[in-house]
């Protein structure tokens, strides 16, 4: 009745995805988050494979090649993908991964596992996502600028999503995830074994 | 962000249905039962206008004929149906409406609401269904036997449902009920004016 899932996790840049992410391995041990590849410089205080896997566009690109990404885009002028191998072990394990990256591969995603699950999180309005966004200061005026020019970019392709979740508090956000997790795994086509043992009484 | 709800619940004669409907009613006062009008004669107990409305064949019929309900089925010699006001008001009002009809009415509902989610209860394993059937004692042998032979027939239509909930205790299953609940009032298609606020930014 527990069955594993594929999770793809979007939103602005501000928005609080990363906090979401860390409640929600804080309140299940199912859940795990995939690492992506990137070939941008790591920010302050960022560490390698936990953040992210640091590379260079040589190696990146050698990722590409040997078909080791489950998708991969470039954006503002970096590489960033999905190391396939761990999504799908994980998976198997029967638990809960979660991919945080942005719209163009959240849909590439979608198209190669149409089992997986699309969230878009959204601030209570445009205006908190600004205050949210300049309060983190770790970006410069024109890196937030172009943040927040790209997130009115991403927010046409919300319906292309499965679900938004509204980060007004954390620990909301975080039950409402769980909530998502929860009913997703009671789909019927998650379920066929369990089923099966019902119509071949 | 809260957008009414109509949800369609099979499952089993004795599988706990009803207690399922009472427990999430104690856990929101937005969760509303539809009542639904029959031809069949009052179990001991059954009250009108609360488990059902009882009227008489040519009563229904007179129902029918004036399309007052959603959908209608003939069900072991009787007539069940769906008044068609009710429901339509309180999804209005932004409530949780929750029919509780056999497989044929619920893919009916379906058909003419395709926005409806469809929700099938399951006992942990058939055993525990007849012992649960055979513990209630409103029927007769032969009654319970019809009943555990339509229930093998249901089983076999549980894929055209949206979600399976599994009723090992009654208050996980309407927990789980309401996992579902929540997280189809954050499907991206049931929050249009949200996000058509930010993507006109």
């Amino acid at each position: 009745m527990k069955p594993g899932l594929l999770i793809v996790l979007s939103g602005p840049a501000g928005v609080g995805k990363g906090s979401i992410v860390r409640r929600m391995m804080e309140l299940s041990d199912r859940v795990v988050l995939s690492v992506s590849a990137t070939s941008r410089p790591p920010r302050p205080g960022e560490k390698e494979g936990v953040n992210y896997f640091f590379r260079s566009r040589e190696q990146f690109e050698e990722m590409i090649n040997n078909d080791e990404l489950i998708e991969w885009v470039e954006y503002c002028g970096n590489f960033y993908g999905t190391p396939r191998k761990f999504v799908v072990d994980e998976i198997k394990k029967g638990n809960i991964v979660i991919l945080e990256i942005e719209v163009k591969g959240a849909l590439n995603v979608k198209r190669l596992f149409p089992d997986s699950v699309l969230c878009f999180i959204l601030p209570p309005d445009f205006e908190e996502l600004e205050k949210r966004l300049r309060g983190r200061a770790t970006e410069d005026e024109d890196t937030i600028i172009k943040r927040l020019n790209r997130a009115k970019e991403e927010f046409q392709v919300i319906d292309k999503y499965d679900y938004i979740i509204l980060n007004d508090t954390i620990d909301s956000a975080a039950k409402r995830f769980m909530s998502i997790v929860e009913s997703e795994q009671m789909r019927t086509h998650r379920n066929k074994e369990f089923i099966d043992k019902f119509k071949n009484v």
